[in-house]
C-alpha cells in the first residue's frame, strides 16, 4: 500500500492535473479525516455505488462538482497551499454537493447553486478554522452544516429550488411508539451499517463497506471506531427507544460515527481511558441527533452532521490528559 | 458560624468521606454562587421541602443524583483540585437532576438519563470554562442550559422517556390580556418569593426563605440582591403587562433573580453605579425571559435560566470600570 | 465640503451641545459606516421624508429618542472617548428605535422600551467589541439585531405593547410561485432603490437618494457600492424566483447593499478581487436573506440585518491578501 501511494506521489509531483485529482480525492477522503487519495477513492466509490444503486446519479455528481468546484475556489483565494494539498478546503464542498443534490431537484438552477454553494463553503472553512484556532480545535464540518443549513432554508423562498426529498415541517410531540418492532440480527447489522453510509447520505450497506475499506487503509484503528461507534449508537437509540426506521436507516448513527472516530482515533491517542471517554460522547450525541431533530422539525430541514460537531467541540474543548496514566 | 464552618473543615481534612460530602454541598450552594457547604445544606433543605410538599420527591432524588454523578465524573476526569472543590462541577449536575425530575416522568431510564446528563454537564463546564476564559467570563449555568435541552429536545424523539410535564408545543401569538388581575401586596409577595424559588425549579415560599437564609449565611448583600432583584423583576413584568400567572408563580422572576446577584454582588463591587447598572440589567432580564419562552414555544421545552446566561455575559463583557468614580 | 466639514468641527470644539449633536448625527450616519456628521444629516432627512410620507412620524422620533439614549448611555458609561465621538455608539440605538416604532404600536411603554433597548444596545455594542476583538472583526449591527430580536419577541408575552406591525407565525412550506410578475425596468429601478432604503427600515425611493447623496459626500465608492450591491442582490433574487413583492419592496436587498458597502469598500481595500469577492458575499447574502425569513416564520420576527452581519463576519474572518497582486 505504501509503495502504492509513494508512486502516485511522485506521479503527482510531476503533473499539474495529477496535482488537482489528488487534492480533489484527499478532499473526499477527509469527510472522515483520512489524508489520503486511496480512501478518497474509495469513499467517491462507495458514493457512486449508493447514488447509482438509489436511482440518483445526480448526487454523485453534485459530490464531484462540489469537490472541484471547492478546490477551485481555495485556489483562487490563494489558501495555506499545505492544507490545501491535505485535502482539508474540500471535505465541506463535497459534503454541500451531496446533500444539495439529495435534497433539491435536480436542474440547471440546482447546479448553479451547488458552485456558490462549494464555493462559499471554502470561505466557511477559513472563517471558522480562523475562529477555533485560539482554542486549537479543528474546523469539523461546520462550515458544511451552517452553508448547507442556509442554502436548504432558501429554497423555501425561491420559486426556482425545489426541495422536494426535504421533511415537511412539523408540530413538535410526544413521540408515537410504533407498534413493537424487534431489532432482529439481521435489522441490527443494517442499522450499524447504514449508520456509517449515511456519513455520506447514502443507505447502502455495500456503501458502508466501501467506506469501511476507505477508513482501513489509512487507520485501521479509524475503521474499528466507526463499527464500534454506529454499534454503540445502534445499542443507545434502541434502549430509549426511538422510532425503529430512523434506526435502522442508519439516521440516527452517522453523527455518533463521526464522533467516534474523532474522540477516538483523530484527536485523543487511543487507551481505555479516552475510549470511555469516546464512549460518552458518542452516546449522548445520539441524544443531540435527537434533539436536534426534533428542534428542525418545525423549520422543516434536516440536522445534517450538527450534533457531531456540537458534542466533539464540546468534548475536545477540555484538553483533558486522558491519556496519561 | 466562621467557627462552625472552620470545624467542620477540618473534620473534611481527616475524612474522604465527609470532604466528598462537602464538595457535594458546595456544589448546590454554587448554584447561586456561594462556596459554603452551609449555604448548600440550606439549599438543599429548600429543596427537600419544595419537592415533598409538592408530592414530587423524586426530584429531590434527581438533583441528589445528578450531583453525586457529576462530582465522581469530575474526579475521574482529574479536573483542577480547586475549583472541584469549590463545588464548581457540581451546580451545573444538580441543577440537570433537577430539571429532568421535575419535566419528564420517573422510571429507570430517566435515572439513567439523569447520570449521564450529569456527567455531559461535567464535560460541558469544563469547555465552556475553556472557551469563555479569553474574556475572563464565567460559566454560569450555561453549561446546565446546553446539555437539559438537549436531553429534554430528545425526549421528543424517544419512546423510553416522556416529557410528561414539559409544554406542548404552541403557536407564535399575540398575547391574550387575562380578565385584569390585579396583583395586590398578598401576590406581590407571593410573586417575589416564587421568584427566588423558581432558580431551583420550585413555587414555595418556604422553600425562598430557606434559600434566602442560605444565601445570607455566606453573603448578606447576596440575599438582599436576591430580593431586590425578585422585587424589581416583579414590577418591571407587571408593569408591561405580562400574564399573572408567570409573574406569581415565579417564571418571569428567577433569571432576574440571578442576574441581579451575579450583576450587584458577585462580579462588581457593590456601590451606586453598579447597583444602576445591575438593575438595567435585571430589568432586561425579564424582557429576556419573556423573548426566550415566545421563542422556545414551537420547541416546546422551558427556557430555564438561559436568560440569565445570555444578559450577564452581555453586561460582564464590557468590563467597565463602574466602580471607579 | 471639506472646509464646510472643518468650520462645523472647530464650532463643535467650543459647544457641548453642539457637540452633542455632532456625535448622534455621527451615530446615525454610522449604520452605514459613515463617520460623518453631514452623511448623518442626510440619512436623517431620509427617515424623516420615508417616515412621514408614509404617514408614520412616530417612527422618526423613535429612531431620534434612541440615537440620543444610546449616546447618553454611553457617556454615563464613560465608554472610550474616540469611538464615542466617532458615532460607534449611535447606530445600534437609533436601528433599535427604528425597528421598534416600525413593529409596535406607539404609546408610552413604547418609548419606554425604545429607551431601555437604546440602553442595553449600548453595553451590546461594547460587549460585542469585545468579544469580536480577538479576531479584529466589527461588531457591525449585531449588537442591534440581538437586541432587537429579544424585544419584539417579548412584545407577544406582554399585554403592554402590541407587534401590531410584526409578520404573523406562519409554517414553513414550499414556495408558491406567484403569477407571472414581470421585473420591468421601472420594477427593478424601484426594487434597486428599496434595497437601498430599507436598510433604514423605509421603502421609499426618495430616502434611498437622500441615502445615497449621504454616502457620496463622505465615500463615493461607497455609494457606487450601495448601488452596485442592491443591482446585484435584484438580479440574484430574481434569477432564483423570489417572490416578487419581497424584491420590489427592497426586503430581500437591504443585508446585501450592506455586505455590499462593508466588503468591497469599508473593511478591504478596492480592486478587481475584491470585487469579485464582495460579489459573492453580496449575492450569498441574497440566499442568507431568504433563509433567515424562513427560519424565522414560525417565530413571528423580521430578520432584521442578521443575514448582513453573519454572511460579513463570515467573509472577513478568512483575513485573505486579497488586494495583493
Amino acid at each position: 500500500m505504501k509503495s502504492l501511494l509513494a508512486s502516485w506521489e511522485s506521479l503527482c509531483a510531476t503533473s499539474g492535473a495529477l496535482r488537482f485529482i489528488d487534492v480533489n480525492l484527499r478532499g473526499v477522503g477527509q469527510v472522515m479525516f483520512q489524508d489520503n487519495p486511496l480512501s478518497g477513492a474509495l469513499f467517491l466509490a462507495a458514493i457512486a455505488w449508493g447514488s447509482i444503486a438509489a436511482g440518483v446519479p445526480q448526487v454523485l455528481f453534485g459530490g464531484l462538482l462540489a469537490v472541484v468546484a471547492a478546490t477551485l475556489t481555495a485556489q483562487w483565494l490563494r489558501v495555506e497551499p499545505a492544507s490545501l494539498r491535505a485535502g482539508l478546503y474540500g471535505f465541506n464542498g463535497v459534503l454541500v454537493g451531496l446533500a444539495l443534490a439529495t435534497f433539491v431537484a435536480p436542474g440547471p438552477l440546482l447546479w448553479a447553486y451547488v458552485v456558490v454553494g462549494a464555493a462559499v463553503s471554502v470561505v466557511a472553512m477559513e472563517a471558522t478554522a480562523n475562529l477555533t484556532k485560539a482554542w486549537s480545535l479543528p474546523a469539523l464540518t461546520f462550515p458544511f452544516v451552517l452553508v448547507t443549513w442556509l442554502l436548504l432554508l432558501a429554497t423555501y423562498g425561491f420559486a426556482g429550488l425545489s426541495g422536494a426529498a426535504l421533511p415537511s415541517a412539523g408540530v413538535v410531540a410526544p413521540f408515537q411508539s410504533m407498534a413493537a418492532t424487534r431489532l432482529d440480527a439481521g435489522l441490527f447489522v443494517q442499522a450499524t451499517l447504514l449508520s456509517i453510509s449515511q456519513v455520506f447520505l447514502k443507505g447502502s450497506a455495500i456503501a458502508a463497506l466501501l467506506f469501511l475499506a476507505g477508513l482501513a487503509v489509512n487507520s485501521v484503528a479509524a475503521a474499528i471506531a466507526a463499527v464500534a461507534g454506529a454499534i454503540l449508537a445502534v445499542i443507545t437509540a434502541h434502549a430509549l427507544g426511538a422510532e425503529s426506521d430512523l434506526i435502522t436507516g442508519g439516521l440516527l448513527g452517522f453523527s455518533p460515527v463521526l464522533t467516534a472516530v474523532a474522540l477516538g482515533t483523530v484527536f485523543n491517542r487511543p487507551g481505555l481511558r479516552v475510549a470511555a471517554y469516546a464512549a460518552l460522547g458518542t452516546a449522548f450525541t445520539v441524544v443531540a441527533q435527537a434533539a436536534f431533530n426534533v428542534a428542525l422539525t418545525p423549520l422543516a430541514i434536516p440536522a445534517l452532521t450538527a450534533p457531531f460537531v456540537l458534542v466533539t467541540w464540546m468534548f475536545l474543548l477540555p484538553r483533558l490528559a486522558l491519556d496519561k496514566r
